[in-house]
């Protein structure tokens, strides 16, 4: 057996520790609200609380006539009168809609609720990189580039802004933040996160929840709204790669990575939760009563809100098979620790919930425990006393001012991945091809939940905005570009949809010009229309770049996509790359920015860009992936090649470490780890610089993973300047989970590195 | 939660059911020998004990000298004279040495066992597909091969057949065969199995086991050896497909399905099990206590030997980091049930494991426990009495009757996938170009284990053995067969190196011929050397097809690969497809009897062939993984595309079915449910088809898999003949394993399907 001893750490000392011992509520209990939320409960009859459990899509309330939403009355009267519904999600459409609109919509559903009910509405909308369905507002960077910015500073403005126009558009409440992890790059939601690592999306989520919801959960200000951090959990990695479908993880690596954001969001206050649509080792979380009530709401305390995602009591009996019909389905889901069901559009889900609590196979005490939950919500959140907000006390919507946090957290956000021969920044006078399907989209610039669900409206709404074309357009001079782009997508067709492609037109254009700039990736696509069966960057896109290549002229290769898409074949044909990812409406500007050089790149990978299909990892692998050759006959030798890995990113200057030194050589868990470290500018431009602190188990009863980021922090440094750089962690964070599911924290030496640094510290 | 009940089964009840009670012997106890072990393991010292747990590779006893291996008495001396050192294994080299060689070899170590020890030596080789490492024996096709066969009979023939060739070599021991399942395309070790599911796994691993060993698992006879069923267990599925590296296995899909073939084997009476290499949810399989000695030991009530796979407790330091040292490694893996250490360089392992007993890290018990399991393997194979056997008692070594058990094998393993307007069987007479890498190498049809460990050298041994292009000339006559092969593989270097293409050259021997046959698909490998990055077929190979396919000429495509390599572009040109898989030594024949008619195929696919290389996915997927359009705004659609499911393969015959019936349309757990199905052969060849039994469970609390298969049968039906086929299941059959760990069989109805014809059936 093991020889080093093994502490269980417990509650006080271990900060991502799991008791199952009494804890306190992750959110402060606030006396008045509690008294509240009781006489209220006290007055409602069985309806009423069902009501309040159930949420509906908008287009249950009317419909389009002439392009426009129109709310039906006697609609409106069934589903708020008749059913008591407390909840309304979605754009019609769903498409985004003006602010007046949405103050329309939304104001008539809450005086009718308050009328009605007397409880008011709570609306939910999608608001997932700004204000995805608020026609007009700021759309920022999707979050996979909040990730690669490493700058929560960004995240908490971003999440700030969102919330003050949201609010313009009287709702409350927002699906977001997405904390899922982007672990298989074949998974079409991998840019709704911040990237494959659980610390960042721990840091970013809370970050963004207190950007969202302000500093106190109990009292959220007309400017802020409520969060829904999603997708409760274990998500983001399907064993085939595919949306929705199952997934196997080990308790120890749901524990220690999938459930850390959300643990980190609920205890920044997240008010509401989404819970995951698919199912782990065979068991759908919609009906995971652990997951769901013990993990969730029991371990740590949590007296908020889980909602399902959209249908998924439905998909229990249509697409799980665990419940023979719909009723049985509303059992296991409500009975595991559901609050809201997002139904979206069968009332007779009211009907049935009804019937299974006089059956007495709901309690009526689980009953009461979720209308506690949705009541406690719209309390924090004021609907009580202020069940509307007014698009005119909100006169920085849409404004100048947003606009410049979202470009800057574009240029932050783009990643620059090669620069052979310092051929960034470009010159000015120099004559450009600008080529390429990405190369003039508002759709590609922002990927999915822009305007529509799917992001294929984008380039009639954005069209105000400029794409990469125009952006370096007005950075080069119009007469100094050229665009012809040899492969175009089908306008607002399917994401992987293109059409005859014109290689040859890009090919004579290329001949003109100095330097060609190949904007390649995906179209906007989300969820499940997103999957993949092929990770390869598109045939014709690749045949493009290699007859680009052909011409002899240099290629800055712009990829601009929700996930990484194979280039192996491609990349030593540029001399330049810069993934902009998805940077939103003024990622194009924000490029044109960096190529020009008036903005210092400083972003770094979110996630490990595969170099091949089949050898899929993640930065945290185990050691036992990379396997050292091997003694006598048999010599097992396998390697995973990657094409860029997570953290990797350039900048026009260079950095050196130096000096790395700790406080703590010995440490116990209750510590606190001081690590420093001089950071210098050694090169010519002022730049930013991702300072990151790694740790590495050298010995552990699971096969401890190769590295792990432990803290981070970005720096700005001017040329020639030195900063000592302190990056700080707890002795407990360096424990894992084992086998058993049990936080652990084991004796033995701990490798750490931060830039080319390296010091070894030790548990005793 | 769940309306329906459970039904937790009993052990009694449940043939596949583990219950932590006590459990009778797997193998019955033999008093007279288990008496014969204690007295042994009476007189031994400790040195003596830890010499039998001790198992090293030949080549620390000798060296090879002018090409020839030459045992040294000084190292004989010092491995079996000094430290006792119970075991030895593998060819020198590792190359196949001629069974006289053998005689010679482990002859010398028994008389030095015997003397200088007084208990004999047990060695052991890997003799996978036949006699691997003996020259002049006989190979038949790999285990994937006698997956697609679905005939249990060909199995247990090549196993007896593989075991009197052994024993003619005087080796008692083979670590075969192999049960880990074909469930990730991408896994080098795909072919050593018997395909994705393990049913058929368990059916022909506990097949094998008998054909190998026997009908009495206490008295092995001289024509018979011992199995070593590998690799236990959850080998197959490494999370990004490479050998060896971490799989992610929930505990309800490793005891259903990963455990089932193992309990089988040992059922059947299995003598010796190998141990998985990797690690399972983070911990190595040979330092799990809880699967070794818990499952496999305690559970089963197994006293059969575990031995670890090649220097896998080193590997508990060297890759997995589990241990900080060897000493702390042999501790780990000893007290977690190895019995043997396949070690196999260093006898410091002696001296290390002799001081973890002194220093009572090991206990003394578990040092008896795995001596006399040890003990008890030599006594059972009557080594004691017989350390030898010589080649002149074996007359029928290398024999045509072998032969022709192997040829049979092949014939009725090679999977038809399509044949367009009947183009097969060929008519005598045509002109035809057999072209393609495949097209003429016995290394080929053979992959890897044969004649080494690579499979490397195998144009070297097999050479009066015909490649597919010298059994076309034999039966179609050489003056109507051209060999121009297009793309040829490196001759003895790494699977995937390719000369220099000469595409041009079969393109233009094409044009003067009426039919292309093209051999594609992999070189020979093994283990982590034949691991991948693309699952693309080769991009040489793919161009020479296309070529090819643009003379207009029909194209009959040969697959000839250990994994399916994605070949979606090449299908839809191929007016037929024969997957061959990797048949052997008289593999080339048995497709020259295909093709001109002479044999009628009847092998299904062992797996799911995969169409893309990112939608990869086994027959038994859980109903999830394809989804049914959604209501509403939001459509989920998933749906995994693949090239040929498994179970599927086509005749020249047509078969129908019809007039399913079951004895029990409503069934408890401990019935016999008997199914009848008449097939009737509706075409003009004689021909045999599979008839297999599938069972969907409707609803469950988990997740279920759409189709699982629980029974098959081959039978041979004349044009016009009709068969009324029985297939037999338990009720208990139908059970699944929940999220605890439990088997479980819950009320409710179970589709049952058999060819096109459905019924449904039901537990009360």
């Amino acid at each position: 057996m093991k020889l080093r001893n093994i502490i269980l750490m417990t509650a006080s000392v271990a900060m991502t520790a799991c008791s199952k011992q009494a804890v306190p509520t992750a959110i402060p209990e606030d006396a008045k609200i509690e008294q509240q939320v009781e006489k209220l409960l006290s007055e409602m009859d069985l309806d009423a609380k069902i009501g309040q459990m159930t949420e509906l899509a908008i287009d249950v309330l009317g419909e389009t006539i002439n392009g426009e939403f129109q709310l039906d009355e006697a609609k409106l009267h069934k589903a708020i009168a008749e059913y008591k519904v407390g909840s309304f999600l979605n754009a019609p459409g769903p498409v985004a809609q003006s602010p007046e609109k949405w103050n329309e919509i939304i104001g008539r559903i809450q005086e009718l609720s308050m009328k009605e009910i007397g409880i008011p509405c709570i609306y939910g909308l999608d608001q997932n990189h700004g204000t995805t369905y608020t026609l007009g507002g700021t759309l920022f960077p999707q979050n996979i580039n909040m990730g690669a910015a490493f700058n929560p500073d960004l995240t908490y403005e971003a999440a700030r802004v969102t919330a003050y126009e949201t609010r313009a558009g009287n709702c409350p409440w927002t699906y977001s933040p997405t904390v899922d992890m982007a672990r298989d790059p074949r998974w079409p939601r991998v840019w709704e996160n911040y990237g494959e690592d659980c610390l960042v999306n721990a840091i970013m989520g809370s970050t963004a929840v207190r950007g969202f919801q302000g500093d106190d959960p109990n009292h959220i200000p007309a400017d802020r709204i409520a969060t829904s951090v999603k997708h409760y959990m274990g998500y983001c990695m399907p064993r085939t790669g595919k949306d929705r479908t199952p997934a196997y993880i080990s308790v120890s690596e749901l524990r220690e990575k999938h459930f850390a954001p959300f643990k980190a969001c609920v205890e920044a206050g997240a008010l509401t939760i989404m819970v995951n649509s698919g199912s782990i080792n065979g068991k759908p979380v919609h009906a995971d009563r652990e997951l769901l009530t013990q993990w969730l709401k029991e371990d740590l305390g949590w007296d908020g809100m889980l909602i399902t995602d959209w249908a998924d009591i439905n998909n229990l009996y249509t697409r799980e098979h665990v419940a023979a019909n719909k009723k049985e389905a509303i059992e296991m889901a409500i009975n595991a620790g559901i609050d809201m069901a997002m139904e979206p559009y069968d009332l007779n889900y009211c009907t049935l919930l009804k019937e299974l609590v006089q059956e007495k196979r709901i309690p009526m005490s689980r009953i009461d425990d979720a209308v506690r939950r949705v009541l406690r919500l719209k309390f924090r959140l004021g609907l009580f006393d202020h069940p509307n907000t007014l698009l005119k006390d909100y006169p920085l919507f849409g404004s100048k001012e947003h606009a410049l946090i979202a470009l800057h957290a574009a240029e932050e956000s783009e990643v620059l991945l090669k620069n052979k021969d310092h051929i960034l920044p470009l010159p000015q006078g120099k004559k450009l091809l600008v080529t390429g399907p990405n190369a003039n989209s508002m759709r590609c610039l922002n990927g999915g939940w822009s305007y529509s669900w799917q992001g294929h409206l984008t380039n009639r709404f954005a069209d105000k905005y400029n794409t990469i074309y125009e952006a370096i357009c007005n950075k080069f001079g119009a007469g100094n570009v050229r665009l012809e782009q040899g492969v175009t997508y089908k306008p607002e067709g399917a994401y992987m949809e293109e059409n005859e492609p014109e290689i040859e037109k890009a090919v004579a254009a290329a001949r003109n010009v100095d330097i060609i700039i190949a904007c390649i990736g995906e179209n906007s696509y989300c969820e499940t229309p997103g999957n993949l069966s092929e990770l390869a960057i598109s045939a014709n896109q690749s045949k493009l770049v290699k007859a680009l290549a052909a011409t002899g002229k240099p290629i800055i290769l712009i990829l601009n996509e929700g996930r990484p898409r194979i280039i192996n074949e491609l990349e030593p044909l540029a001399d330049a790359v810069i993934d902009i990812l998805l940077p939103g409406n003024y990622g194009g500007d924000a490029l044109a920015n960096i190529l020009a050089g008036d903005v210092n790149p400083s972003a770094k990978m979110p996630y490990t860009y595969p170099r091949h299909e089949a050898a899929l990892t993640t930065y945290d692998y185990r050691v036992s992936e990379e396997m050292d050759k091997m003694e006598g006959a048999y010599d097992y030798n396998a390697v995973v090649s990657v094409q860029w890995p997570f953290g990797y990113g350039l900048s026009y200057t260079t950095f050196e470490y130096s000096n790395f030194q700790t406080d703590k050589s010995s440490f116990t868990a209750g510590d606190d780890l001081h690590f420093s470290i001089d950071v210098t500018n050694t090169g010519k431009y002022a730049g930013k610089e991702v300072v990151m602190l790694f740790s590495s188990d050298l010995v552990a009863s699971l096969t401890p993973e190769n590295r792990r980021l432990r803290a981070f922090k970005k720096v700005e440094l001017q040329p020639g300047e030195t900063q000592t750089v302190t990056l700080s962690i707890k002795g407990s964070d360096l424990a894992f989970v084992n086998s058993d599911g049990q936080w652990v924290l084991e004796q033995g030496d701990f490798r750490m590195q931060c830039g080319n640094q390296v010091l070894t510290i030790t548990y005793k």
